[in-house]
């Protein structure tokens, strides 16, 4: 990384946004401008243009750049954007530059899968410390960690510093697992678990649930079935749901 | 199920919004909202108020009462909504009514964890088919199904009608893959790979990063870092960025 690097636009130096004016859509694009920006990176370029990484990253390039204008970043015309620069700001906005230490809770398929997981490692995160309140999965050494018990969680949160905390455990004991990690100090949380958790205001919780992925993928399956089985009337697309009008293929009656 | 239900709301029944109107947050919303339904439907509950659903479900209730409008669910003042009718409106709606078949493509750490999720199975999908490029893995018997190699799938798609495809493979196969769900009619896609895949108009695919999650939550823990570490002058919050002001901690110079 080179020194006494300077901005895009010149003269917006002093206009550079605030971390807490982010919004969520953009912080949620950021990695996937990184993960971009890192592949060209390997490929060879120094500059790239709205449009090549907007391509590179799935988004459309308007999008993009509106982004990046949010954290300063402005681009040469006729040039694009410097690859290194745009990665170190984006990293230094996600805060990747610390190499934050991840405690996985519940070491079951998917525990399992999570631990051995390369991409944590290269993409900023140390996994630290791995918990199970199985007896029978303590114990057990996984990409050079020993799977500790839960009970061990509050001490070893502290001793590893854990930033976040990442529940695979089932539904049932996602609860306490997140109260003993909020307890330890840990004000981040991925929850794999498929439940709401309550924490306290100042802890961040994101939730992956695949089944709920598979439900929005279905929606859209539907969706497409029920525009392609529709005669070409000009109704375009208008089905029925099941206490409205009768659903197509059912016998439920028609409601008042 | 019960036959002959009736609309929350009397007299909108020909006011029920056509599918393909629903915004994608509602969309997304909607499998929490279902989650939520069967667990108070398990608890006894025969109507729910939106405020008991919104906790429930982990949302706002004024969100809820807006996405579900768009159901045509009004609910009745005073009492609610109908669990039993809700679930049904929301199961027609994802498509959940079919058990659509899901093949699992790449039966690494994370598939193998995909394979035995039973959170498929009790939540609308029927996990019909797994394929693995690697030949050691071929053959091996994982919750019933046979992993069978790669090159069988256009077949096997056609065979196990499978409506979603989902891909777990190395970043560097991944496209291959999309490209062979394509060819074989799946126009679904949740694509664990962590890049992102071309595909024709019509196919949709949705991305799970797990990196990327983390990532997010990094954010989050250095904006909160961030606040902390500032002197209370009212200047809320404001982190320069590298290649803007200097960044704290850094010694990079400050553009023009």
């Amino acid at each position: 990384m080179s020194q006494h690097r300077h901005p895009g636009a010149p003269g917006r130096a002093g206009a550079v946004p605030a971390l807490p004016d982010l919004p969520e859509a953009t912080v949620a694009r950021l990695p996937e401008y990184l993960r971009a920006l890192h592949q060209l990176a390997e490929a060879g370029h120094e500059t790239i243009s709205s449009e090549g990484l907007a391509t590179a990253a799935g988004v459309n390039s308007a999008k993009l750049r509106k982004d990046l204008s949010h954290l300063g970043s402005y681009g040469t015309r006729g040039v694009g954007y410097d690859v290194a620069l745009l990665v170190d700001q984006i990293e230094f906005v996600l805060g990747l530059t610390q190499r934050r230490g991840v405690a996985l809770v519940g070491i079951g398929n998917l525990g399992h899968a999570l631990a051995g997981y390369a991409g944590f490692a290269s993409r900023g995160f140390r996994v630290a410390a791995l918990f199970d309140a199985d007896p029978a999965r303590v114990g057990e050494e996984i990409n050079g960690l020993i799977v500790r018990h839960v009970d061990e969680l509050p001490r070893a949160a502290v001793e590893e510093s854990i930033a976040i905390g990442v529940i695979a455990t089932p539904a049932a004991a996602a609860q306490r697992v997140a109260d003993q990690l909020v307890a330890a100090g840990v004000t981040s949380i991925l929850n794999f678990a498929p439940c709401v958790l309550s924490v306290p205001e100042g802890v961040d919780v994101r939730k992956v649930d695949l089944a709920i992925e598979l439900q929005i993928l279905s929606f859209h399956e539907h969706r497409k079935a029920s525009l392609t089985a529709l005669p070409a009337t000009g109704g375009a697309g208008f089905t029925a749901l099941p206490g409205g009008l009768a659903a197509p293929g059912t016998q439920e009656a028609v409601g008042t």
